[in-house]
């Protein structure tokens, strides 16, 4: 044992987890450790069986979650040289909504032989996309209810979220409902069995379970309305005890640490989402500052003292991102997706040969070529919802619009009115929320793209008028986790007593500051307010014609 | 000299003129010559002084001209060993307003040594474009005197025409002005060459300098106001006698007789536009049936019984197409051209690459995979404004859309979509026809497109919903050229005494007939109602968004 403490942070995301061993003192990241899930995303065909799947399924094994767990860690200490008995707690993050039937004793239903065939035994990973029609369900019903939590989400929750998966799990697996003695999220299985002790955390009961603070989760009689075998899913199924974050689940289990190589009993902490748990490594740990996790899709994270109800957010949270506040969130569905959609379909070959011959990459050649443009200077915009609208319209059913083209457009101007759509988009959610009266004054980005496009960090800064800075770490969903698990080991273990406090010693940015430039920023108000018009007018009802071509597809399509 | 009878017609094109033989008794093509002008189009230098243009201009060389018209004709005569004697007249067709200064005795000023050095000296292309403050002064000045004559060429002329252009000269280069004893279009100057005698036609006259058969040329007055030197601009340089189509304007000349083996005084019939040429060339004759010359962009012409005046039309000139009636144009300004921006710049390198392997062009490639498409299948739609609108919208200022992509938008669902879009422009324009009472049952399709595109002929038929034919040569222009001076010949000499008499005879459809598909028609007529929405918010007025981004970008490139 020496002076110096650590905690480690296991990041699970879909394909991979990533254990980090982080360093107390200053949030330096001492080792880490990659492993890919052995079963992967399971959207084909079931393991062993060979069940096939219909198109929109997407599931995950438990057991390559400890698998993981353990392989992670072991390496993770032995590439380190640290002393395990200076390793003081363990936190993970995860992707929500993963959620999974289990047995009273915690034992997963897909590890029981007359289970292990039947999909809806395993993981549903977040992206399974075939609880839509009784998402469908869910929200009808809630409209035509009044229900009052109906707007601390924007209206309409999603197909990924928790009753959704499990009302299809009742819909077409009765028999794995009426097993199911707890139906959760993987997260919180996963902390389960590193403690032994069933420990729910209030991030995703918040923002995937419609559970609050003041009103806990749906109403047994709505439940009953929507089925009857669901109305006592919470009370037989679930738990209305709720932990904040950072709070200490339990002590790791004998098994786990003999298997790893750290102590029994050291702190492991609730379990987190892997956006969520970044804002305090993004160093934000009050309100004011909005973090974003830009990466395919942006997720955007703000907190504020009291709950407001702000039109198409994801959802308000009570100790939803940090302990005491309430963390808002809001998502733009199409963003780093979007730009890859364009570099695959829309890039002529003799671009493809220029990058090469420069030897960088197609999005690079990209960014340098419409870094020399000026806002303003193309005649376009664009409509970001290649992917649908998620804040603040809510619809997945908007599409994709490109205006202002003319014979003498470019490439790279089409590549640059995208990237300013999705600021626009996020001005949007910025200027929403502030009149709601949750203040946004500077923005923190993390996820891939920050660092890989400063062109689009100056529009974003240009764009929303604020300055924008980038988290210090590429591993924020890890370094958050290690710095919650600071806080679950807690001060007189060498940790700290709050999230704040693992902040200000273990979160960095990086140095360099987007600022906005005022002769931009004045082209990008006027380009904005064409964009809102446009918004308003292709997304409020003025003028419905992307559904009804939607419509219209899908018409053509099943004739 | 044998029982077989012989016209020519020469197409004088943009880069090269091009003489075709054409036998009168089937319409036969017996040869063909084209011949590249020396000097191209001059838009860069003058030639000889090195003498810098600005951008926007285009020039030609005049003397060019007859030196392809004496290199052309001798090389057909010789090639298709038809007995020159059996050559009974000649005509030419060419690009309008296309428009030169010469001296009273057909000198072009440009061939003076005092003014070779005068880019206004020299013949003022087409395309020139340098001549857009004169024709928005023109149009102001117009409207606010409420000229009759505006709404016959849709409210607005262009920057092509005759008087922009000549008042372009009176404005840089008054000597010119005064030294040019005639203003002409260069149709008429090479006729004018060819025959001695200066007949001027009714096609440009009507369709390029605002003449009609009722009110001749706009008033002195409003010449005057507009400025004071262009008063007596028709009484000095121009002629109100105009000659309709077919006309014969004199003999060949014993000079160029001798330069090309022709014999003399071989009928030579008044100049002709290349579209409008091409009309009898198709078939047509009569009113009822639009024909549509199909390149880089469309060309719509048709004839009715009455003057209607239809809005946003190009123009509607008595004697304009067809003799004894009056003759209607419309344009689309971007149908080729936008497929070629397209397919330079958005069209991924994998599909060069299938292309190439394929042993086909990226044009082929894309037709082949829209073609599998069905229409409504891609959920997208655009307006064709890549180059502005020129009918029905008259408005230069609109730039293109495409609303409906998502992230599985393919490129050749956009490739589809931009055909479909240009598709919708023209059933705007026709059905602007007829609500003013001007037929339109069919339609025949000239030009480069039409052979090319198999697909496109299919989902015009389909969204018009009226049967598509092609014309039977690709050589329109010379060929209806040939037509019309077998009718300056005149029946007796062995041609005909009727351009319908000729047509009878020499003018041949394709035999492949695109008929409407009910089912698609049915949807393109729901897609049609889209189109006309965005058409109408976007181009009338509700949103001028595209107008506002253009000129910010004029103001932040001017900054």
């Amino acid at each position: 044992m020496s002076d110096k403490k650590y905690t480690l942070g296991i990041d699970f995301g879909t394909e991979s987890a990533r254990a980090v061993l982080v360093d107390l003192a200053d949030g330096g990241e001492i080792a880490e450790s990659v492993f890919a899930y052995p079963d992967g995303v399971i959207d084909a065909t079931l393991p062993g069986s060979g069940v096939r799947l219909d198109p929109d399924w997407a599931l995950q094994n438990p057991l390559d979650y400890i698998t993981a767990f353990k392989t992670t860690v072991s390496a993770v200490l032995a590439e380190s040289g640290v002393d395990s008995g200076d390793v003081i707690g363990l936190a993970i993050d995860f992707t929500a909504c993963t959620m999974m039937p289990a047995k009273a004793n915690g034992t997963p239903l897909m590890a029981l032989p007359e289970f292990r065939d039947n999909p809806h035994a395993w993981v549903k990973l977040w992206k399974h996309h075939a609880a839509q029609p009784e998402a469908n369900q869910i929200n009808a019903l809630a409209a035509e209810r009044g229900e009052s939590w109906l707007q601390r989400y924007g209206g309409k929750i999603s197909s990924e979220w928790f009753f959704p998966k499990a009302l299809q799990i009742l819909d077409e697996a009765p028999e794995i409902y009426a097993a199911a003695d707890r139906l959760l999220e993987a997260a919180d299985w996963v902390v389960w069995q590193l403690t032994g002790v069933e420990a729910r955390n209030s991030c995703t009961a918040g923002y995937k379970a419609i559970w609050s603070r003041q009103e806990g989760y749906p109403s047994p009689d709505f439940f009953e309305a929507l089925n009857p075998g669901l109305r006592d899913i919470v009370a037989d199924k679930m738990t209305e005890e709720i932990h904040p974050l950072g709070a200490k689940a339990g002590g790791l289990t004998a098994e786990l640490a003999q298997a790893t190589g750290l102590p029994e009993g050291i702190a492991v902490a609730v379990a987190n989402v892997d956006a969520h748990v970044a804002v305090p490594a993004a160093t934000v740990v009050g309100t004011g500052t909005m973090v974003m996790i830009m990466g395919t899709s942006t997720c955007h994270m703000v907190v504020g003292d009291e709950q407001k109800i702000v039109p198409g957010m994801c959802g308000v949270v009570e100790d939803g991102i940090l302990p005491g506040l309430f963390g808002y969130e809001a998502g733009q569905s199409c963003v780093g997706d979007h730009f890859a959609w364009f570099v695959e379909n829309c890039v002529p070959a003799a671009y493809e040969r220029d990058a090469a011959d420069a030897g960088i990459n197609v999005h690079q050649l990209l960014e340098k070529k419409a870094s020399q443009q000026k806002p303003g200077e193309s005649g376009l915009i664009a409509l970001d919802w290649w992917n649908g609208n998620r804040s603040v319209l809510v619809d997945v059913d908007l599409t994709g619009l490109l205006l202002g083209a003319t014979l003498a457009t470019k490439p790279e101007e089409i590549y640059r009115a995208l990237i300013e759509a999705t600021a626009y988009g996020t001005r949007v959610i910025i200027e929403a929320f502030e009149a709601n009266d949750v203040a946004i004054n500077a923005l923190v980005a993390a996820g891939g793209l920050p660092d890989r496009n400063k062109m689009l960090m100056q529009i974003y800064a240009d764009v929303t008028g604020r300055e924008m800075r980038v988290v210090g770490t590429t591993q924020a969903g890890a370094v958050g986790a290690a710095m919650h698990a600071a806080v679950a080991a807690g001060a007189d273990a060498g940790g700290f007593d709050t999230i704040a406090d693992a902040a200000a010693q273990m979160a960095h940015l990086q140095d360099i500051v987007y600022r906005p430039i005022p002769e931009n920023q004045a082209i990008y108000d006027r380009l904005f307010a064409e964009y809102v018009t446009l918004h308003d007018y292709f997304g409020r009802g003025a003028n419905d014609v992307m559904k009804r071509l939607k419509n219209l597809k899908a018409e053509v399509l099943g004739a």
